[in-house]
């Protein structure tokens, strides 16, 4: 069995077109019926503010999956300690037997999350996006406009967050990064005046109001992966064109869906709502025009997992034995 | 973070009453509410006879617990593998950072899944049992044997299991570790004969019939732990003046009591049944007599894993540390 660390996997494996491909590839298979997705599995210890999510899918004919464990603790910052942390085993299918620990501490999540914003862009965003706006200033902040740029490569990035320092560092680093101007804005102002938005935080409150919505607008939400996290007002949906998500099953449950049908604005079997399986799938158009109002609520799901495992693994061989 | 393989944990871990009393202790914090408990999680991979099995417990106040993955692939023979496999993960609770991989292939299931069997015969057996009998003649065959023999040291075992060369193995090995007469019977004279008896097999055919149950007799079925496996036929449970199972929800999804429900013998609210965690805390009483006939349907539940899993790591941490 092999055991890799943290650092050989990020020196083996960045946000880039080819990872995209593979959960791309991924989400594909799920809506053609190709996946096992059992629910997730959840480990709450609220007396510590900790929960530990477990997720799993196995993609017919593949010869490995992945099943992860991921934390969020988050008193940890207290101790000095990051609230996130996690490890990847990946499985052969055909045995069962454990070929590789990815100790990642939750970086192969952040890849393959990011990757999941930009499938979400791909088929949902404007052929034209001249200014991308970001709710939230940490690691998924960077890596989604990160993901938005190879995608559509925007002039001018806007961004809201609630503590001034952590938004001139990220104005700093990102307007580098990229290249572009970077700057603050309220979050009503920041998707007022761009195409293509993506909420990052763990509000509880909702923060998107669906005045702010307009004609054109792409925006992803992903930062809801419990039941009590909501960044988006329900009503919002009733403005929207076009209503994806990863897993139906899932974002009903800990998504913003969640929400939106918890207050009667968006019903089980709503014609807008589709899975971004489907739209990669081409079994469902994604936007038609510039006009129409698109939004995408990502929870999270194992087929990113074994999507990004399996690929992580493929290269971290490579590695070891050249 | 810590890797120990499977020799390491073999060296520090073995089937003796510190590791019965820590499983016990875990049932007993399960009924007095203290243990977080998520349904288990399964990946079932048919086309290649495989499944694939998550199981955690978080018992409050305790610095660490156990996510366990443990696999059933039942081809593997044909390919020279073991059907077995699986690890377990050790996180800190107040963190959720990962403590440590315990890379045992299943050898920890093995112990803590004979430590249940111990426990349930500690409680259900009658004070002097002359005659164990065992159903099967694989790994948990021995272990159950082992584990009753140091709770009720019987004379005389009778073991059935179909391939006659296992039985001679069996009977060879297990007369030679305790010491005592070991003969083959028929499956109806090992449960006519016995004191207690243990079933262990992965039988998709009920094997004990209710005409063969006797005055005195307890009886602990360990096979079953998927809705098609079945070792006792339902209306073995008409006889049973006590039923107890490890955990209601999953015996009466996966385990003998889910056919014995099915088949209207057994309803959700029947009185004789209970948690084999009621009886270690004393809540409820076990055998009062030496006519009841006893029952205990064991699944195997995240609360024996975390529980050997931080005594493996206890010792193992030690042992490195001398």
């Amino acid at each position: 069995m092999f055991l890799f660390n943290e650092d050989e996997i990020r020196g083996c494996v960045c946000l880039n077109h080819s990872a995209i491909e593979q959960v791309e590839e991924g989400f594909t298979q799920l809506s053609q019926g190709q996946v096992v997705l059992p629910p997730m599995m959840r480990i709450d210890i609220p007396e510590h503010h900790g929960e530990v999510d477990v997720k799993t899918a196995y993609m017919k004919g593949l010869d490995t999956f992945a099943i992860k464990v991921s934390s969020g603790f988050f008193d940890n910052k207290a101790l000095g300690l990051p609230s996130l942390s996690g490890m990847m085993i990946l499985l052969h299918s055909v045995t069962g037997v454990p070929e590789a620990v990815l100790m990642d501490n939750g970086y192969l999540t952040d890849i393959r999350t990011a990757c999941a914003g930009a499938i979400a862009a791909k088929y949902l965003a404007k052929a034209h996006v001249e200014i991308a706006g970001v709710i939230g200033t940490g690691v998924q902040a960077r890596l989604q406009m990160e993901a938005l740029h190879m995608m559509r490569p925007f002039k001018r990035l806007l961004v809201y967050g609630r503590r001034a320092e952590a938004v001139d560092a990220y104005i700093g680093e990102m307007s580098a990064k990229l290249g572009i101007a970077c700057e603050a804005a309220p979050a009503e102002e920041v998707v007022r005046q761009s195409d293509v938005v993506v909420t990052t935080t763990p509000s509880r409150e909702p923060i998107v109001q669906r005045e702010w919505l307009h004609e054109g607008l792409h925006l992803t939400a992903m930062g809801a992966d419990t039941e009590l996290k909501q960044e988006l007002d329900a009503e919002v949906f009733r403005k929207a064109d076009r209503i994806v998500c990863d897993v139906k099953a899932q974002c009903l449950k800990y998504g913003e869906l969640h929400h939106a049908s918890d207050h009667g604005v968006l019903q089980n079997e709503d014609a807008r709502m589709v899975e971004l399986g489907a739209l990669t799938a081409k079994a469902v158009p994604g936007r038609e025009n510039d006009q129409q109002i698109t939004l995408c609520d990502l929870t999270g799901t194992g087929v990113q997992d074994t999507a990004i495992a399996r690929y992580a693994f493929e290269r971290l061989v490579k590695m070891k034995t050249v």
